[in-house]
């Protein structure tokens, strides 16, 4: 595995393997992986010849009174992971490096962010989707994967592609989760022993919207009344979001039917955590 | 030359030209072709195993105001210049295949925009950033042509092409003039014959300012007067800007030194025509 860090490096290295008509698969991460991004590496790896891994913590999608400079990092364990499942090219750039000025454009993002987390996150969007253009241009992937878990990123990432005619194909890969249920996420390291143990309830809730649903709820006011009720009674977690929309459109539903997401943002003490679950309904 | 008029078979075509690892010149325009266009095409046709010459009038470029709907188009004509020019593919797309629905992000610009036509055209550099982001994803280019007529829009394409890391060389070409001076325009041919006598004071009142520098004069306010007064008292044409900045950041000038641009347009009744020249000032 080669260590790059330098977007001069990496595209002579690109360029060698486009040369060869080699299919490349892109895997961009904030690093500190855990076993959702090895399942999107493990996915990679079998679909494509070359696997490009980018661990770069990008300053423009955080706010200012987000957590930006204590996300947590580990290059060296991240390095002996992607080694482990046989990346061939880890992208590692400064920010200095992505944004050695301000940058005279950006990617707005105009739909698909006025609902879940980008709703609390002005301009969260906008900074992934100009770094992902970067990333896109430097990379030049066949095939880019994305995380469930997070489901509105893949949301704006799939209008970015389209939109942007960017000739790359989507991979949106099921969330990973711990065994009592917990979606494996960066920020969990942060949750106290306590907080920990109650954390299970985002995955219980969404199961019980779920199982309400199976037995016949079709009311999404009845359905959030639920999630919203077992978090805020039963464990310390501070209500974000619950909102249930069509997918990967995330418009307001009319009637509960088609492709739909139920999707929730808890916050645990300083730690706020999302997960969702997309259903089939007809 | 072969004319395509989807996405679909552009990207067929130029996925073919990359697995023999031909190198792609791109010349974007809006068709009604000059000679001013042709030079980019003999150029990209020099340097390049693949000409593309992409028409497309652009709607997002334009304001609500703007002549989008007069704007000159002549397909048959074009077609035939660019298979004198051998053109290789000829990308001819319709509004509804570059933008089906409404695009759920586009590219904003937030440098260089805020001065000569940006400030009176807002939005204006978004639409074409926009659309040239598409078209740089679906041409793949090795390098892109663009005219120094509209220098200010080579300065946008010189910061969407490094803050976004197109792996892509911009070539900016020299403006071409008719014999009387009068910069080539698509535009020119609405000129009525008296504005097309008077409009060749654009080039000359350039010229003068050109030979006040020479001169010795380094004051802006002095030489932009100098110009506008040409302009209002020698002829109809209603001055909307002057200015002189620094090439190609665009930002306000201390002192007269380095590489400048005086930029100016003017509206003859109801055609507004730009016009520039770049010196270099010791």
């Amino acid at each position: 595995m080669k260590v790059i860090t330098t977007i001069k490096d990496m595209q002579v290295e690109i360029n060698k393997q486009k040369s060869q008509s080699k299919s490349i698969g892109f895997v961009p991460t904030m690093g500190f992986l855990h076993d959702g991004h090895l399942t999107l590496l493990n996915r990679a790896r079998q679909e494509n010849d070359i696997v490009v891994l980018s661990i770069f913590v990008n300053p423009l999608q955080f706010g200012p009174t987000e957590d930006y400079s204590t996300y947590p990092r580990d290059f060296e364990r991240d390095r002996a992971l992607a080694e482990c499942e046989k990346v061939d090219f880890l992208f590692y750039p400064s920010v200095e490096e992505m944004y050695p000025h301000p940058s005279s454009v950006k990617v707005f993002v105009e739909d698909r962010t006025d609902v879940l987390c980008g709703k609390s996150r002005p301009g969260h969007f906008d900074g992934v989707a100009t770094v992902i253009t970067k990333f896109f241009n430097i990379i030049l992937p066949t095939k880019a994967y994305f995380g469930k878990k997070d489901a509105q990123q893949v949301a704006v990432i799939e209008g970015l592609i389209t939109d942007f005619n960017f000739p790359i194909e989507l991979i949106p890969v099921d969330i990973v989760r711990e065994e009592d249920g917990l979606a494996k996420s960066s920020r969990n390291v942060y949750l106290s022993p306590e907080d920990r143990k109650q954390a299970i309830v985002l995955n219980k809730s969404l199961i019980a919207a779920k199982t309400a649903i199976a037995d016949g709820e079709r009311n999404c006011t009845n359905l959030i009344s639920l999630i919203s009720k077992m978090i805020t009674y039963g464990t310390n977690g501070i209500v974000d979001y619950v909102e249930i929309l069509t997918y990967p459109q995330l418009k307001p539903l009319e009637n509960l039917e088609g492709t739909i997401i139920i999707a929730l943002a808890v916050k645990f003490t300083k730690v706020r955590l999302i997960d969702n679950i997309i259903l089939e309904i007809h």
